[in-house]
């Protein structure tokens, strides 16, 4: 056992990384994991399809980190070659695996598709690594041994990879290497700054022992507070943060949305559960994303009835009964216009509760005196309705997320308060 | 002037991004712009607020380019060390810079908020350094050389870092090299797999000379192709790319969506322009989000009159139409209900095209005959409708995202074999 952190290193690998075509999510979301079982990110690097850069990466990176994740590079086209490159960096020749084999025709075979030579060349893989189960597409994980350094290299679709990383990478990291306990706490406020919650906390926070650390994580109007606490002593560390966190979640209270490391939407879903109620929304800016946000979390039918997204005046009018005189002598974007929206809403709906949006998101469509950015959000049950005007200033998709968010806080604030 | 190509390495700096609380957006972005002024990315390193693993970074990348740019580490917070660090790098000693330093006092001014020491140390910077002004912030961008290498630093703030990316880097690159030329050429085509593909266009592809690269973007059922051609002499380069790109759409026309670097819903909204035509969807199984994708593209509102998400039974019968009796004999995921809910649709809204969805996106709600993953799409005019069954075999959210691309994706099929 020793308190020396375990290091690692990802490299992802692709041209369309280096010309901007793709953003790189992945390597955020393999450190967020590497982070709680105890690995350390030390170093990330994303290098072309170039056969020199990728070898002296992992050159480079074998000398920083006792592990390499390397993502992408792995598909059956001839833009590909990473694959024969690890062979021959850790000294193998190529050959068939049979599971891979089977389990590459087995896919065709379900999807009813012909199956090609170059498919086929998924199953090949080097003599000199062992394979990890790709359950969710045709390119093998691969891992690698050499000098004491561990080589895994994964398809860098991020659903595939991520798929790799549950159910391979991480069991077999944990099994293989000795990590220092590392904790975490998340709780999430709503409605309340960075600054602000800084200031509020600011005792409490000066107080912490050097080996527990809190981080600010601002997202959207809310906030999220992460304790992390690492160490030898796995029970005692639990009981010492328990105690910290509780402390903390007594001061925050007020505008704490859930004390679980969860999205708000989610938080949402299990409140409505929890109270045995149902939710809808009748979405004009926010342009159906608030739907998405709530039924992708798995069992949201049990909660959510539906969506109008009546995103013009004739939408408006005929699917949820909003006057064609309201629109026109107040505009779409007005108090008078969401009103309307949220009674209609609960009109064709039976849902317990609703919310409503109407706003100008840009980047055209603004006016003097209702600038680009300015939302209106109703909440509400069907004996009450609260209606805000809100405003960002951000670009369209902020402007949509942002909508989506605080409509999501509004209601969750507004059922908080209803009597159970 | 030179053939070869000008390389550039980009540092991150922040723990942020190594404990993946952050998703580097700036590298994309960078990396767009330098290529489009001809300097080709070699690699993208992150590295952690550690005074060595800065050191070295800033040692290998200038081995590896002749161009660094350095992101982040400047905010007025004590935990930042990338100046000092940068100071000492480059042999210089800390002065305060008189413009810099107006440029801070200015702004408190103008917010009307006191100014304290930690904002008057951003006025501070190496002697050795050319300071680049960032009118959008209050942490100054720096230029040093060494050994033949230009570096400049910046603020990791990405609004601040794209000023003077803009303002100041991207002019002063284009004064001070002579850019070789980078053309990219990007078209999407749905429906066929990455294998087909490189099958169909393999003649074109091996004919390819070595300046031009052809990359394999698939994602979502459908495959981004991209040409990418460097050279000194534009004109010819251009004239050789565009005869090139020319043959591959000739190639892929059957399932050619775009010949444009576009997203399939600024695509398939384009179309909807050219021909004066507008769009609705009915959705059960994508919660909305094909619509929240059609309404993510600026001006949507022009061709987007609205959405149903008919969750629940109710919701399907009551704003939708759909027969009660449909429902129980038939399910909500059959051909039956999905063509009631399409001409529902078109009953409640005016649109000229619709899309219907009905499915299991999981985890839970499959049974032995309709498992999870199955899929019922409409799309369609007020004259004809085209059903399909499709099936999915992925996590809930990726099974919505494939549910919203292939309805699409058949809207978009169906619009273009119409009568103009």
């Amino acid at each position: 056992m020793t308190n020396q952190r375990l290091f690692a290193s990802i490299i992802t690998i692709g041209d369309e990384l280096l010309i901007g075509q793709t953003i790189d999510t992945n390597s955020a979301w393999m450190a967020q994991e590497l982070n709680k079982i105890g690995v350390w990110v030390k170093r990330r690097v994303a290098v072309g399809d170039t056969r020199e850069d990728i070898w002296q990466a992992l050159d480079e990176e074998s000398r920083e980190s006792k592990i390499i994740l390397i993502t992408g590079g792995l598909g059956p086209t001839a833009d590909d070659i990473t694959k024969p490159l690890l062979c021959d960096y850790f000294g193998g020749k190529m050959i068939v695996n049979q599971e891979v084999l089977d389990h590459v025709t087995n896919i065709f075979l379900k999807l009813n598709r012909p199956i090609i030579e170059r498919n086929m060349k998924q199953a090949q893989v080097p003599d000199v690594c062992t394979v990890l189960m790709n359950k969710r597409g045709t390119a093998p994980g691969m891992l690698f041994t050499k000098e004491g350094c561990l080589f895994i290299s994964m398809p860098g679709v991020p659903h595939e990879m991520k798929g790799l990383m549950t159910d391979e990478v991480l069991p077999l990291l944990k099994q293989n290497y000795k990590m220092p306990f590392i904790l975490h706490r998340t709780l999430l406020t709503a409605g309340a700054g960075e600054s602000f919650l800084a200031e509020r906390i600011k005792d409490w926070e000066e107080a912490l022992p050097a080996h527990i650390k809190l981080a600010y994580l601002p997202n959207y109007g809310m906030v999220k507070l992460r304790l992390t606490s690492h160490g030898a002593d796995g029970a005692a560390l639990e009981h010492e943060l328990d105690t910290l966190f509780l402390a903390l979640q007594e001061q925050v209270k007020d505008i704490m949305i859930t004390n679980e490391d969860l999205p708000l939407e989610k938080a949402l879903g299990d409140l409505l559960v929890k109270r045995g109620k149902s939710m809808a929304t009748a979405e004009s800016c926010s342009g159906g994303y608030i739907a998405h946000l709530v039924t992708s979390i798995a069992g949201s039918s049990i909660y959510f009835k539906g969506t109008v997204v009546a995103y013009s005046y004739d939408a408006k009018e005929t699917i949820l009964g909003v006057n064609h005189q309201t629109l026109e002598t107040k505009g779409a974007v007005s108090e008078e216009t969401i009103t309307e929206m949220f009674n209609g809403l609960m009109n064709v709906t039976t849902a317990d509760y609703g919310i409503a949006t109407s706003g100008i998101m840009g980047p055209g469509g603004g006016t003097e005196d209702k600038p680009v950015g300015i939302v209106w959000v109703a909440v509400g049950s069907r004996e009450k309705m609260v209606a805000k005007r809100l405003y960002f200033r951000h670009d369209r998709l902020k402007n949509i997320e942002l909508t989506a968010t605080n409509a999501m806080m509004m209601l969750f604030q507004f059922i908080k308060a209803e009597p159970v």
